[in-house]
């Protein structure tokens, strides 16, 4: 049948799931799965929250799939008993997208582990989704090979193509959205759809690839992905710069951009920041004050000519001069220290939690949408440090609040709001890289404006039944 | 109304116009465009084609909006009455995307071609969608900027952002959908939607920017372009070298992108292809055997570096050595003759018309590939010259046939059919480039598989009358 003359197609999310849907799949879910369905309290609750996710929605069960063929047959049960499903990979999202805000079933793909495929002369693989990013580059080491992509945490490789992962390598290495070929997916209804290729690029038919990737799992399971590697580099070198201010450190990475330095890495690190980093990591020789990380990769001749020339427009708007790490320890010290900011700012206010919020703008709105942040910040009388991954106008905060207090949760809550509503008016993004999950639907819903119509057609064509992942992403549009 | 348990939409195409639906618009046209609605053969038959399209289609009528606000009121008319759209740029699509394959109204987007907005520190800019790549890159010229990719013809960017284009830049720089920071739509019910922003990268929501981009004029209008711009380098060198056959040619190709070598580009010229350049551009000092074109940009130091290392893996390949190109006359000329490769190729067989088709494969399926298809060439007894852009495992095989034999016709939809299978066989696509058109629409099924249903629900969903470039990129279902 053919909608109605110019009309989208009905926009409303599906009707919840029955109460107690979940009941009649578990004596199925138990004959193929066995010990691999747990209904347990521990295990629920480990898979209902998320990192920072201060409140618990445990799914009604876990499921553990081996393979394509159980995780189609698992949706196959969700699709006719209309189940909610939840796609979980090591649980490390900020943003709650694992909660199972309508009960249901989580469905961990950690055991679908496996590297299937590597090539050295493509410089490709494809691993299961349940994959983790530092052991498939431990695997990766042995061909001269390493996935860049960085977020920090050690999430799952499906994980990260379900949110769109980028973190410090992106300025030059790109996102999840550049660096995955090709996706096997699970649909609601339980085909197995393989998409995309091993080509590096492709103009035949719609881009399914990227539309998945980023998908939060409202679309279906991501079970396998194909990755595009990179050549370990020959040489690294790292290097830490100061500034009197944040407009000068900025000024630096718009030079250092324009120039066409191809940076590994360029991250900001504000004063307060700074202060706990210090203070924590034991940093020497350094400043409270804004400050910029470097990280430089090549040949040995392309790392010192890099070097020279960031280095001179680092003192031509205003650097300090520059703090060397050139030996591995000396790196591996620094990055660390950039790494463990939640550890730092924990530690210099204990009894706080942390919520963490990220955005991103044109690289040319950066430092206005910095410091109003910071201004805002020093308005609510909360510390909230700041830190960014500022090669792609990126930036991070941690705002420190007291969890048993209503009042300054409502208070860091509010500072978040307003640091999303900044990055969208300056042409930005309320989500760089965390995504929406359940925290960020009216954010995205005011960024997004007309589009999010087209999205939820989009959604509501992939899953009829709206039992994927209900609840994330997409704002309802009533 | 929910879907049926687990059923994905229906996919069959919407019921085609009615005759003459067209005639019950054109006076609202009329009124609206003036003498920017055309009906006149001339003006018909130049919009019904397409380059290198040996069938004529043309549309009914053809209109030249200047703004979204006619787009949008153009595509509500067509809406109310079923009439087909076909979206025009610039007309120098090689698939027939332009083609008015069920009649219906041409909306040529050539009057829609401003700059909106130039950003040098932010490194992007907003352009309407019938801006050509030519006249774009010298307005950005005295900004100290440059719009990378480089399809070969002066297309529009929203015709290139229509076909996902590439090209001979997109191994340093990626294609159209690396590039694309978001866009304005006019939906096929005649919204304006604005997708996507301008930052860099952004995780909140489904990626509508990467779903319109190389989606054919199938969901909706394009009418503006955010574009991510690279600053101008500093410095540009290239060289040729040629290699005794394809198969060390390709070794050193892979050498080169294995060791991170950030190539601006690498361009594979097979032994007849040589023939046919050397006679028509008069190249001296080159042999008829495969054949790199390089070029190489950055700082002078980083360039000279590349060339170092570049050259040393060339000939540790089996490489003949370096003939080089460092003034920009010489420069000019080595392209000048890659890219006048479709003259040099009718030049040698007078004659004769050029079918052109594109295919792209893992890069280490590549040498395969390119040998099997010149003895699948040398077996139909047809000429048929290949070229490459081998960084991306990218090829060209452009078909010489006589146009007045159906049979040397025939025999040359076969050569092109297989290649393109092939390349599907590799693990790789029928295209890489030009896209699917009124072509290629067996071979992407092929491709695409049980994802071409997922295909149709996401069309379905966003042009659920189906008026939008009827017959194009989607093989009908059923």
């Amino acid at each position: 049948m053919i909608a109605e003359l110019g009309a989208v197609p009905p926009v409303a999310e599906a009707t919840p799931p029955a109460a107690g849907a979940i009941a009649s799949i578990l004596p199925a879910l138990r004959t193929m799965l066995g010990e691999r369905l747990s209904t347990g309290n521990s295990v629920r609750e480990q898979h209902g929250r998320g990192e920072g996710v201060p409140d618990l929605f445990p799914p009604d069960a876990v499921t553990f799939p081996e393979s394509n063929e159980e995780v189609a047959a698992i949706a196959r049960l969700c699709s006719a008993h209309r189940v909610p499903i939840v796609p979980f990979g090591a649980g490390t999202s900020l943003e709650g997208h694992v909660t199972a805000l309508r009960g249901g079933l989580s469905v961990d793909l950690s055991r679908m582990d496996r590297v299937l495929d590597v090539s050295p002369e493509a410089l490709d693989c494809r691993v299961q989704a349940g994959m983790t990013r530092l052991r498939l580059n431990a695997e990766l080491r042995s061909h001269g090979l390493f996935f860049p992509i960085d977020p920090g945490a050690d999430a799952s490789i499906g994980g990260m193509a379900a949110t769109r992962a980028s973190g410090t390598a992106a300025v030059r290495y790109g996102t999840m959205r550049e660096n995955v070929l090709g996706l096997t997916v699970v649909t609601p209804d339980g085909r197995i759809v393989r998409i995309g290729s091993r080509a590096r690029k492709s103009s035949t038919g719609l881009d399914l690839t990227r539309l998945y990737v980023g998908s939060e799992g409202t679309l279906g399971l991501i079970t396998e992905v194909q990755l595009r590697l990179h050549g370990l580099p020959e040489a690294v070198s790292a290097a830490v710069c100061q500034f009197p201010d944040v407009r000068l450190a900025l000024d630096a990475t718009i030079s250092i951009l324009q120039a066409g330095i191809p940076m590994a890495r360029i991250e900001f690190v504000n004063a307060l920041q700074m202060r706990m980093c210090i203070r924590y990591s034991k940093l020497e020789g350094l400043a409270e004050q804004p400050t910029l990380f470097l990280e430089f990769q090549g040949s040995p001749a392309a790392v010192a000519e890099q070097v020279e020339l960031v280095q001179a427009l680092c003192e031509e708007a205003g650097g300090n001069g520059f703090l060397w790490a050139n030996r591995p320890e000396e790196r591996s010290r620094l990055w660390k220290a950039r790494h463990d900011t939640y550890y730092a700012n924990l530690h210099y206010l204990p009894g706080r939690s942390q919520m963490g919020t990220d955005a991103c703008v044109p690289i040319s709105a950066l430092a206005e949408c910095i410091l109003e942040t910071e201004a805002d910040v020093a308005a609510t009388g909360l510390l909230a440090p700041l830190v960014g991954h500022v090669g792609d106008g990126n930036f991070h905060l941690g705002i420190l609040f007291d969890p048993t207090s209503p009042e300054e949760r409502a208070r860091a809550d509010g500072l978040a709001r307003r640091t999303g509503e900044r990055a969208i008016r300056l042409g930005g993004t309320c989500s760089g890289e965390h995504g929406i999950g359940m925290h960020k639907l009216d954010l995205a819903a005011e960024e997004h404006g007309e589009a999010l119509s087209l999205m939820w057609a989009v959604k509501n064509a992939l899953d009829p039944l709206g039992i994927m992942n209900p609840g994330k992403l997409l704002k309802p549009l009533n």
